[in-house]
């Protein structure tokens, strides 16, 4: 099966070598639009062939995955719309999936298959320097197929997110950007906002040396990627807003009620239970899926 | 020298065998309200004594260091006053540090010094079987003295804190609960917050899956102990308001401006240089303390 990665970033990168220690038969041909990336890749391991042109790098694909920024996409799609062959499938690694479907509908050919996909799984440090191929291990990998989605492509992708060792979950891409606002882009928006009004403070020099491994922890994904920090606040607003308006909602009521002993002890309870719940499914979960190779077994739709 | 450890939890706990492990010539008594953490904290070899009694541990003790939760101070305080020896310095491990000092002149005698203490480490996991001898290594230990306190004692105190391995700081106790208030309990009530309106979704069964490793880091401190996070937001009410405040103002007006590229690229680019530029400091620091037991010579001051 060839596939091609058009973007040698982080998930770009990582899933190159990832889909090439896999079990699965495939030939990997990675393009960016930065030289040196796909040199580092080729070093890496993480690609068979380079693509100095994007004509070249999908005109043989069986799959193409875009792993470039957000912001990208769209020109991407419409690059490589005429060299596309039919029957292809195209997916993305965005974290965010309606404005993706929207510019895949728009641009894409009505032979190839369009199936949105997004890894939960990532960094704060980018670029296939810092590629893993165990980055997908256990991971939930979003595919987002549509009442056109054809059932064997859709096959066809599942079972290859399994073979990377990641565990695939098909949702609508509105589902989708509504969940991830809440768990992923709601986190770094607060990292963010939290490392910012701290370290903007004017005190900030005497009170740094105070914060240990809670501050370091929760700041950790303001050392996230700016850029595409922003694009995916960009491309996912409408989700987004009402959990900021939500989470200042909470803010501000507490510290009405900083007094009130009952009223702190029920949250602070409430969001232990919560919270502690879930790691502790997380964690059955994951160990299921560590289970020797149950994953790994080859699946005969990915002989294309 | 004879110290007393009266509460043996994860820092109590934590503190005995640090104490113990260090070069300095310590004997350590330890007492808490349940005796199966007494019994415990002897088996983990966190305490040489136990004591059964309050009037027990503290009567012999050059140094007592309360390390009970933050609402049991007071009265600790009032049950110890009577049996202080005279010279004896007392301390704790809280973490505010204007409301402890309050209840130590009101209740402790005048022929005792009191410096309020408090280390910058810690874990959500609790009790003394959570005890780590290296809790404390590298770790800020911040000492609040005030104009009355004796040099003797807290030259006596800043040498055993850097025999545990841990860094004295000295500053007064205003100042430390409003450092504080920032960069440790504006990061826990962020976290229990943002636990709190994901886990309490009708949607979060479905959205649970999505969640990963950047959900599971910034809802960590979420799953501290509630009773403590309630203690600290009551006893330092006043330093955290103004910053759930500035918070909910920062998250409101980003919610107001999510289609805005620059001011969004603005805020995420400047919190991440504001968080890379601590950490990097901070690491810098932690390395240098690192060097050859520098710190781990014992100092005159410990010969009481």
């Amino acid at each position: 099966m060839n596939i091609s990665i058009i973007g040698l970033g982080l998930i770009g990168g990582s899933l190159g070598l990832a889909l090439r220690e896999s079990s699965i038969d495939v030939v990997v041909t990675g393009w960016d639009r930065d030289p040196a990336a796909i040199t580092a890749a080729l070093e890496r391991g993480a690609i068979d062939h380079p693509a100095f042109k994007l004509r070249e790098a999908v005109r043989d694909a069986d799959l193409v995955v875009v792993a470039t920024p957000v912001m990208v996409v769209q020109a991407i799609f419409k690059q490589i719309a005429a060299d596309l062959k039919p029957g292809a499938i195209v997916s993305d690694v965005s974290s965010t999936k309606a404005q993706i479907a929207d510019w895949a509908r728009e641009s894409l050919p009505p032979h190839v298959s369009f199936i949105g996909g997004h890894p939960m799984a990532g960094s704060e440090r980018h670029g296939v320097v810092n590629a893993r191929v165990d980055l997908f291990n256990s991971a939930v990998y979003c595919l987002t197929p549509d009442d056109r989605t054809a059932p064997e492509a859709l096959a066809t992708l599942e079972a290859l997110v399994a073979g990377i060792g990641a565990r695939p979950l098909c949702l609508s891409a509105s589902e989708h950007d509504a969940y991830v606002a809440a768990v992923s882009h709601l986190p770094f928006v607060l990292s963010a906002a939290l490392a910012q009004i701290t370290t903007q403070d004017p005190r900030w020099p005497e009170m740094s040396a105070l914060a240990a491994t809670g501050y370091r922890d929760l700041t950790r994904l303001a050392s996230g990627d700016p850029v595409m920090h922003r694009d995916i606040c960009l491309t996912n607003a409408a989700a987004i807003q009402p959990w900021l308006r939500d989470m200042a909602g909470l803010l501000n009521s507490l510290a009405d009620r900083l007094d009130d002993a009952h009223e702190l002890h029920a949250l602070f309870d409430s969001a232990k239970q919560g919270r502690d719940a879930w790691l502790h499914e997380r964690q059955r979960t994951t160990e299921q899926e560590r289970k020797p190779d149950a994953l790994r077994v080859p699946d005969p739709a990915l002989s294309i």
